[in-house]
Order: structure tokens, then C-alpha cells, then sequence
């Protein structure tokens, strides 16, 4: 199956996913959001880039969160944002997704932001799009099933960029529940294309999925090992319905072994920074000691993150 | 009761059905309309015809996609628009529907777009507004009960003639479930007085309204025999909950029966039209094939239904 | 604890509450007000006053009413509006509620108008914004539990100072259930600043919360009695929730006992005014007659609403 996400000039057309987008497509996201970043601390926080455009948020998945930073990014952008709310609309009335996408594209739509529960949605729009020939819209993945979350991994590059300068020399630790985590995924195929030279696993053997080896990732199950001289620590948040069950007895047991503690963070660099993609359980997977102090880099991912959004709706739209 | 959708002057001052409308206020709107089809291939898709005016979205019956088209239309329009979930707001705090009319007319409104599911709720409105001598508020009905669905229409009829140029040589067949729709309502009451010849219902006996004769409307229970020779195919949407029940055995009878099929397509002229107002239900009311077929037009429907929805909102507003 | 909505010079930088607010930015506000209310009339009601401003409604308690208000107000200030229903966002998601103002924060976020079934959270938020140094961004209490609606307070002076003149020489009546009511409480404060020299409360034991002497506050349990001679009648919502059961006997006695008929207001003075913040419930807190009649100036409040709360936003924002 042909990579749908590149033109056949080989720019981007779709936002799918970080795996397999060549470097320089990474390089002039980053270094255009940081055109962006200065943006948001004028008096005036907007640009006329995408003005008149429609931009379609798709939230088959519930997420105040994602939609809002796409919201405000459009807005800035001065596009025309609407939000559909899919749950309540013409998919259960029975209508296809496929047929609700040429529905919308009908209407002069110029991006869709697409959420959905299942891993591959995004890409099943963007090759109909293709297919029918409608080069016109743009896809942009915000977070598919346990797939990808390409913008959060764009934002998290940007915040290890903005910190550490050079990715050439890092040893980065993912911490947490990486068998269900999209931005994981998205993080290693990211720090890999980046060059990162050390990217360290540590979870609990029933979070791990299987494969990290071949992704050339290290693996640690015990956290005080993996976070030994580490650079970056992106911890992942955990999800409600891990937190008893099959997979971990508790979320205090969880803490126990693996939240990150003051203590623990002094394993890591003297200058490490820690990340987080939000919301946080304080308490479960991170001390609030932590994710309140002086390394933590959580609020400025927020930022950064809006300034990547920017980035990647503008490069889509001026295709 | 006076319609209150005119003015003293005979002009547009709320658009709620088409049954009545002057052919010159019909003719004006798709003439405006065709003036904005253009506009949405611009690379910027807005005019400032309303700018600073404030358009309610009153949506009492939840409709994301013509909420959608709406929205659209007035952002095009440079209008701001809000939506309101009428379900979650005072109507459940015990006020009346005309104490929230009045109280958003307070606010400044420009315009109400309302959807409900009591046919007559939009008439309500706009005499309300007739009677408190609001004249600066325009009241669109975007669907009430049964009984009208203007907009709807009116795209309907820039379709047919965009495609067929000449309304007053063609035979037009509306086929489905007529009883309950108030989008073929609108369609039989617009071809009328666009002076279409020869207007066909489709349609099971337990599906047919009463006093489509007098409307001048053939009836055919066989859609062998209505099909034949038609200009145009207006397909209905069966509604779920028509599906199983007193009215129809199953959906599957009822495609076997009155579904669009490529065969059935063939006795209509071939250069027939096939028109839905969606969302469809492949394999119940039309066959994939025929939807996605070379004479379907369901598609370009909804494209002009925005430059529609625009040129009703331009119109009312330039008042 | 010191009150956060000034800054060191004595300005406003959020709004709270009333108690305690100065006159001369109550008076301020009222002015700002008069040269909006304008701008409503015109044709196109915008001013550029916050363009490229982020404003977010952060509703935890639902109420269309007043979001719409408000995002009216922010609309005509060319501010960029983004809505949160934050009972579907992370806080269900177990962030806390500050984390998610950091994470609006750090979108770089201007004003956030909230509204909170709890008294007090408008004031954690603004007193969070404080400590943590982030002056640029500005809070707004839409209402909190039972404590403050500064806005409405203020929308409700503006309406007596446009019909009245002078708040020096007026008596003013508040009925109803001023135990539950946040709007009382904010009228209250408001009219003892701007120097009313009498208000009354009239309702049942019930509904009179303790300490009104001490406010300044004639209290009545006799509505008869209570009306002579007034100037200005605030009439309260009776909640639906308070109409059966403990404190109430039912919504039929309540009208009986305390409803404004025509006979009661014509105890009033012969040019007294009759307010309510809405939503009405007629036949329960006041007759049709009094709400339709010569002497309500119950629409006029809702227009003056919109006035009174750009006024606000554009000073917060001019900050």
C-alpha cells in the first residue's frame, strides 16, 4: 500500500503518521513552528495564512484537549474552524465515514483534523481523498486508536530541539504504559528519523509491546536501571481502565515502581528534562515534586504545541 | 393567518416554506446563489456581505450536517455565528420557546436558522417577530416536522437546473417515503411553481401522503412504471425507524421493491439525473452502483447547497 | 487573604465579585458600557478591540444563556472564542482543575469566563494566576454557586442607571429566593456601593439567608408591605428544584404569596421598573401581565447585558 501522506513530488499532503516521513519534511515542520512561536506572545496572536479556508475538526473520539489546540491554532492561522461532534451526527444515522468525508468535501473543506478510536482511520480518508482525486484536502491525524499521534510527537521534537539543541548525542527514556500508547510510537519513530542514538523502553513486562528490539529501542523494566544518565524522560500518562485489572494491580503499585519521584529523576542527567503529554495523574505516574519543578518542560510542550499545529496546517494548506 | 414570510413590499423577509413563494423570489435566490458557487473555489472563500451580523444556529432538533452547511454558509458570509444546543439551554429551565426568541432578538440577532421537530415551530417564530415589530431579525427555516425543509428544496432546484437548464419540459420522480418527508414536500410545491410539466410520486401505499393528486402529482405504486422516461430522480432517505414496523416489512423488502438499482436506473432517459438529500442508506433506498454511478448528482447537491444557504442568508440580510 | 481582581495599582485585572469593587471602576464599567450599547445598533456591531485575543468559556455548570452572552460579547470585540465543555474534558479525566488552567495557559490564553457550580472557583483560578505570575491572562466569574454574578450585578445597575438617573434617592425591592440567589447577593453589594439609600428584601423565611441586616438590608416577609412606594422591583428566578419540597410548599402558593401581579406592583411607585435576570417563569415569580407589560424592562437588561460585559472583557484586556 503507497504512502498516501506524500505527493508525488514528494511533499507532504497528509499528516498520518511520523513513521517513514523523511527528515526534511521533520526539519521544516519544527523550523517553521518555531516562525510560529514568537506569534503567540504578540499583542495581535494572528496570521492571514489560511484565511477563508474551512477546516473540519473530526473528533470521532472525544478529546477537549486536542480539539482545542487544533481549534486555536486554526483560529490563529485565521481559518474558518467547525466542529463536528461524529458521535451525534450522520455516521449513526447510518451513513459511512467515507460517505460523510465526500459530504464535507463537497462543501469546499480544506483540511480535516481527524480523532478516532481506531488505528488507521486517518489513513483510510486520506487514500479516498487520493483515490478520488481531491488533492485539494488535507489530512491531519490527531491520534488514531494505539496507532500514531504524529503532532505530539512533532511537539515533543520540538521541545527536545528547543532544550538540547542537538538530537545527535541524546539518550531518551519513555516511561510508562508504552503498549497503549500512540505517543510513544509516534516519539520513537520520531527520535529515530532525528537520529537520536539511545532510545530506552521502561515499563512493566505487561506494558511492553513486543517488537521494540527491532525498532532498535533499549528495553529496562526496571526504572532506576533505564533512567541512569538519560537526557530527556517522557513519561506517558496512564489510563484510567489500566489502572486495576488484568495489566497492573494498582495505581499505587504502579507509583511504587514507577512513578517518577524526585529521587528517581536524580538517576537522569543533572540537566535532563522531563515531558509529558498531558493530562497528568499526579500521584500515579509522576510526583507533582517533579512535575513541578525546575526540569519539568510540561507547559512549554503545551505551547510549542500549538506553534507545531500552526506549522503543520500551514505547510498542508499552502500545497 | 397571513404568511408572514414576505414583507409589505412583497420582498424576503423570512424564508420558512416554498409552498406560495413568488417564482421571481425563487428564480432571484438561485440567480444570487449561482453568483456564490464561484466563490468557494477562490483560494480565499469569503465576502463580507455579513459581516458584524449575528446568526443563531436554533437547532431544537439535533442536525449536524445541516447544521454544518449552515455554519458554513454564514462563516462564508463573514457573519458570526453561534449554536445553540437548544436541548441542554432555558427551553429545559421552563421558558418558553418565544421568551428565548425575544431574549436572543435582545442580544442583537440578525438571524435564527432554526431546525424543530413540531412542523410550524419557524412560522411560530417569525410572526412573533412580525407581531413585536422585530423587523431587523430574519427567521430561516431549516426543517420543521414534516412540513417544510426550504432550503433543501431550493438546492434541489439549482440542481435540476443546472444540469437541465429548463424547468417546464421535464418529468421529475420523487420515489421513497413520501409521507414523511418534508424535503419532497418542499421539492413538489419548488417544481410546481417552477413550472415543471409532469411531477411523479413513488412510492408504496403506506408511504403515500393523501392530496398528492390535487398537488398535481401522478402516483405510481410501480417504479417500473414511474421510472420510465423521467428527466430527473429525486430519492428519499428511509428513516430507521420506518424500517421495521406497521408501514414496511424490512429494509430489505422495501429495496427489492423501490431501491434504485442500475436496471431500474435504465428506464428513466439517458441522461437522467439521480439527486438524494442524504445522508444515504446504501442498499435500502439506492444501490451503491447508482450512487456512485456517472448520473448521480448527490455530490454537486451539496456544493450548491451552501451558495443556496448563502444566497437565502445575503438576501434576508441586505433587507 | 488578600483580593486577587486588583493589581498592586489598584486596576482591575479579574472580575470576582462585587463586594469589595470600588466605585469608581463600577462606575467605569457602566461608562465603558454606554458607548458599546451603540455599537449594537449599527451595521456592523464589531470593534477591533480584542482581535487576535484568545477567550475561553470555561463552563463547568452548563448554561447556554449566559455563554452565549458572552461569546456574543467576545465576538463583537473580534476576540477568538473557544468554547469547553469541560464536564466531557480532562477534568474527568482526573487532571485537576489548575493543571488544565496551566494547559489553557500555556496556550497562550487571554481571558477565561468561568462559571462553576462551586462558590469560589473563579476566585482559586484567579488567585492561581497570581502566585504563579502570569498577569496577561484574566478572569471572569459568570457565576459561582451561590457566591457572586458580577455581570449580571453590573448589567442590573446599568439598567437602573438608564431608567432612573440617580441611585441616591431610589429604593429597590428584591423578591423571591434571595437564600439560593448569587445574582441577589451581587445586587446587593452593587447597589450599597453605588450609594442606594434603601434595599429590600421580600421573600419567605425559607428563602432569607442570615446576616441581611448587617448588609444594610430591610427584610419583608409581607410582599404587600415590601412593594410601597418602591422605585425599582428585582424579581429572582425560583429554581425548579426549590418549588416542591422543604423550604417550599409548591410553585402555586409561591405565586399566591410572593408572585408579581398587576395588583402588587401597582403598590409600587406609578414609574417603578420590574427586572428579572431570566429565565422567566411566568405564572410562578411573576404574572405575563407584569412580564409583558409597560413597566418591565426585562429585554432592555438582556441588551445592556451584552454591553455591560464587552465592557469588561475590553478593560480586562486593555490591561
Amino acid at each position: 500500500m503507497l504512502n498516501p501522506q506524500l505527493n508525488k513530488d514528494g511533499e507532504l499532503q497528509h499528516l498520518l503518521t511520523i513513521e517513514g516521513l523523511p527528515k526534511r519534511i521533520v526539519m521544516n515542520i519544527l523550523d517553521t513552528a518555531q516562525s510560529f512561536v514568537g506569534i503567540s506572545d504578540r499583542e495581535v496572536k494572528k496570521v492571514p495564512l489560511m484565511r477563508g479556508k474551512s477546516v473540519f475538526n473530526l473528533f470521532f473520539e472525544n478529546s477537549t484537549r486536542t480539539r482545542t489546540t487544533f481549534e486555536i491554532a486554526s483560529k490563529r492561522l485565521s481559518a474558518d474552524v467547525i466542529n463536528l461532534n461524529i458521535q451525534a451526527s450522520s455516521t449513526t444515522k447510518g451513513e459511512s465515514l467515507l460517505d460523510t468525508i465526500d459530504n464535507l468535501a463537497a462543501m469546499h473543506a480544506d483540511m480535516f483534523v481527524v480523532r478516532h478510536a481506531q488505528s488507521g482511520a486517518p489513513y483510510l480518508i486520506a487514500k479516498h481523498l487520493v483515490d478520488t482525486r481531491q488533492p485539494h484536502v488535507h489530512v491531519v491525524n490527531a491520534g488514531d486508536g494505539r496507532h500514531a499521534h504524529p503532532t505530539q510527537g512533532l511537539l515533543d521534537m520540538y521541545t527536545i530541539r528547543h532544550y538540547k539543541k542537538d538530537f545527535t548525542n541524546l539518550t531518551v527514556a519513555i516511561v510508562g504504559d508504552i503498549l497503549h500508547s500512540r505517543v510513544a510510537r509516534s516519539d520513537i519513530h520520531a527520535l529515530t528519523t532525528l537520529g537520536v542514538p539511545e532510545i530506552r523502553a521502561i515499563a512493566p513486562r505487561t506494558l511492553l509491546p513486543t517488537g521494540l528490539d527491532q525498532m532498535g529501542v533499549r528495553v529496562f523494566t526496571d526504572i532506576n536501571e533505564g533512567l541512569k544518565g538519560v537526557d530527556v524522560i517522557i513519561m506517558l500518562r496512564l489510563q484510567n481502565e489500566r489502572m486495576s485489572g488484568a495489566l497492573l494491580p494498582s495505581a499505587q503499585e504502579f507509583f511504587k515502581s514507577y512513578g517518577l519521584t524526585p529521587e528517581r529523576l536524580a538517576l537522569a542527567k543533572p540537566d535532563a528534562i522531563v515531558m509529558h503529554p498531558g493530562p497528568m495523574n499526579r500521584g500515579v505516574e509522576i510526583d507533582s515534586a517533579v512535575a513541578d519543578g525546575a526540569q519539568a518542560v510540561i507547559l512549554p510542550q503545551v505551547t510549542f504545541g500549538i506553534a507545531v499545529r500552526m506549522a503543520v496546517m500551514s505547510i498542508l494548506a499552502g500545497k
